[in-house]
């Protein structure tokens, strides 16, 4: 009997995955992991090198990411059977043996693998390992804590509207926008109407080899990748 | 030539720890850590039976922790001393050797460490280790992803006046509300008001071998520990 292990990879750094996750990711037989089609994937690039010799691989391809907006139905019904199927595929593999779905970030916060969590609960033994988010690894990467005192934190995605963005910008102390992509000249329109924009920060593949960390004022480069996370720190009270 | 390594913890199970966090505190030949005057300190157990038995450790107990209000001037009065007699004690052991800090949960989220490192900046070579924070192992052990689609996130501490409290209760989809302890009767009014009462969770000591967590409307405890969170979960969009 078998159980389904997310383990939650952490920002980037393999370095700063838990030790539970290493040995889960390690310890393997079945490693399955999401990926844009035609793509090697983030969370299997995080763990490369790491994998068993003789684990299978079960790439999970998505039938779109960006392709329709998020607020289409088509984005919903392309979605629902590819997550159908693979809470199938997985159960079954489950009944004799352990599965190790990869996650990049924090599992349950944003994750992919929430979408076969809802399908397999009851069905399946599963166990969620926790890990660094990807904005705790780029807020630790620009050297500046994010909150201090009782600063409040709003995490924003960069597929809401500009008016909401905005508003919401306006009201917190400290902010992380995730998500950010296309949505870039939205987000920044919204950091300028809530008077944030001087103080945000754009972090490009935080904790990798390739990090970039930029002040988003500063910056005169257009390329704008899915994984880039936009913050402004908090300022508040401190002895 | 010494560093000065702030160690993030992360939520309590040591095996929930970083690789590198692990590595730095098995090695540490100087471990300094806070903790109120007359306890252990939650930081020191997390790492209890991992030291090297000749380390050296430097207990820094905080001369003040909710003995005086954190609004009134009394309060930053007593701590900035210690943190500017702490910084400059570790600065020195830095001259010759490491030193590894060790910090429950992330550090730049709302750690004490943040003040030392204000202090220490341009005086020591610093070194963060980003870890889980305690708001991602309690939303774990809860079974329940926190955020959904594009779910918004605010975090909030129970220090916040009631009004400023609820009204970004309500207009928030997920919450976390830290810092609760003495603040958890006004925080529940709050949370009354926000008409999120009945979505919330208190997890107590979450992933430590003694966690609780409970629907905050089925408790008849009044025991409320320092490291309670409180979580409510987003709803958001999902295929």
């Amino acid at each position: 009997m078998g159980r389904i292990i997310c383990a939650g990879l952490g920002p980037g750094d393999p370095d700063l995955m838990s030790l539970r996750a290493d040995r889960a990711v390690r310890g393997a037989k079945h490693v399955a992991y999401f990926r844009k089609v035609g793509r090697f994937g983030m969370a299997r690039r995080i763990v490369d090198g790491m994998l068993s010799a003789d684990a299978t691989e079960y790439p999970m391809e998505y039938p779109v990411t960006v392709e329709i907006p998020v607020d289409d139905p088509a984005y919903n019904n392309a979605l629902a059977p590819f997550y159908d199927d693979w809470a199938d595929r997985l159960e079954t593999l489950a009944v004799t043996e352990d599965v190790v779905v990869l996650c990049e970030g924090d599992p349950f916060f944003y994750g992919s693998f929430m979408h076969l969590y809802e399908r397999l609960r009851g069905r399946a033994e599963i166990d969620i390992i926790p890990a660094i988010t990807g904005m705790s690894g780029c807020w630790t990467a620009t050297g500046e804590p994010i909150t201090w005192g009782d600063d409040v934190l709003t995490v924003l995605l960069g597929t809401l509207s500009e008016d909401d963005l905005s508003t919401r910008m306006a009201s917190t102390d400290a902010l992380v926008v995730m998500k950010t992509g296309k949505n870039i000249p939205k987000i920044i329109r919204a950091l300028k109407r809530a008077g944030k924009y001087d103080d945000a920060w754009m972090i490009k593949r935080g904790t990798m080899p390739d990090q970039e960390i930029h002040k988003i004022s500063e910056m005169d480069d257009d390329e704008n990748p899915y994984f880039a996370i936009i913050i402004v720190h908090g300022k508040g009270r401190r002895p």
